[in-house]
């Protein structure tokens, strides 16, 4: 597990960019955490929809390639429960199913309160290769 | 539509992060466009999901927002169709239905070919207030 | 929450016609169940994924009302982790969100061993009316 | 195509309880109709939502095995656009994207006046089987 979330710290540069941090890694679970920054933000003054998509995402990306076998997403859904300005969100991924060659997972965002930000659930692809 | 145009260039900060570039804007549509960097790439070197999500939540964003009432997004589904390494990607956003309380959208991501590489719906609830 | 349980049982004439029981009711939350029927079957001999959107959908209905303020879908997302041939089913619906006007939901559809068939997401708006 | 559609027609029995008619069938794209009754409205003396994704479900598998090679849907989204009481509803279902393992669809639910009623995406995994 330690490579393979060493793999993913070193090669998303999506996740650098954003600032993101792997906290927990499991087989079939990852915890992933972003302080929220200026940058971060849209037009109302909240975190933009696409910097929590793609938190969730990355803890997607992780939990369902824990595996060691390549997890390509083929289609997610978000649900936006309540806006944020500011703080530390947390990315809770775990897995719903996983078959040989399509898996599920599902992922809740939330804040230090334990508020919940959003909901996001995704499937991926299994292809018959390795991570690393 | 200039001066609304110039609010989201203005204030949406994730999108200046990333580098989304405002194409037309009308009521009811909108097209956005975003060339691929290196740091906008996961794990496998094929554009970040959540870079995909962002450009197509930005022209949702646009869209919605387009007859000057705040509008709020709810939830969204994506589709990923097409990995890319790398070129230029275009977002394009329009109305499938506008209620006075719920409107709803689709995004297309085509690249520099017409090829689909992501398709995107999503809901949003209209304040009564106005976005300028 | 017995004249309201009492209501959907009478008027939700689709879920008569399904065969769909309310097991439990309370605010916030509802569980459903039904005994999948030959009619019910799809062409791969297995329950047809719209009987399982529906079933989803009556669980959602009931726990979204369950406030007595109308309650009206907007959106939904199913993810398909089982197919299943026969036996009951069982659709719990819960709350993951409730503000004024938009409110979300999360249905699990298992089977009798406990094994998740579907997985299911909602969000409504809610009028300013009551439903009885 | 006609000993395609025979099968769908002669062995989806949810199908046949719902009184769905297949219009057009081609390679990559089907229409489907059916005459909202009674038994198909909810609570809320609109046609269900269930009944709703049922028919555009219905579009989609076919859509989908339209090239003989079985194909099983993993998820699906739905976009409630207008509620209707009564009357005549067609659902048209395209190919977004046709791949080797994955390919996903889009479906339009109109009415006889061709305005929105509903929107559905979903996807399906290809097995290396053939329908027929």
């Amino acid at each position: 597990m330690k490579a393979l979330q060493h793999f993913f710290e070193e090669h998303d540069r999506f996740a650098k960019l954003l600032g993101f941090k792997v906290e927990a890694f499991e087989t079939g679970s990852a915890t992933v955490s972003a302080v929220i920054q200026e940058e971060h933000l849209n037009a109302a003054n909240v975190v933009h929809g696409g910097f929590l998509f793609s938190l969730a995402d990355y803890a997607f990306a992780l939990a369902s390639n824990s595996h060691n076998i390549l997890s390509l997403s083929i289609s997610s859904n978000i649900l936006f429960q309540k806006a944020k300005p500011s703080g530390i969100l947390f990315a809770y991924a775990k897995e719903l199913s996983d078959g040989k060659k399509i898996a599920t997972y599902e992922v809740r965002i939330c804040d230090e309160q334990e508020s919940i930000i959003a909901t996001f659930t995704g499937t991926v692809y299994r292809k018959e290769v390795s991570v690393l």
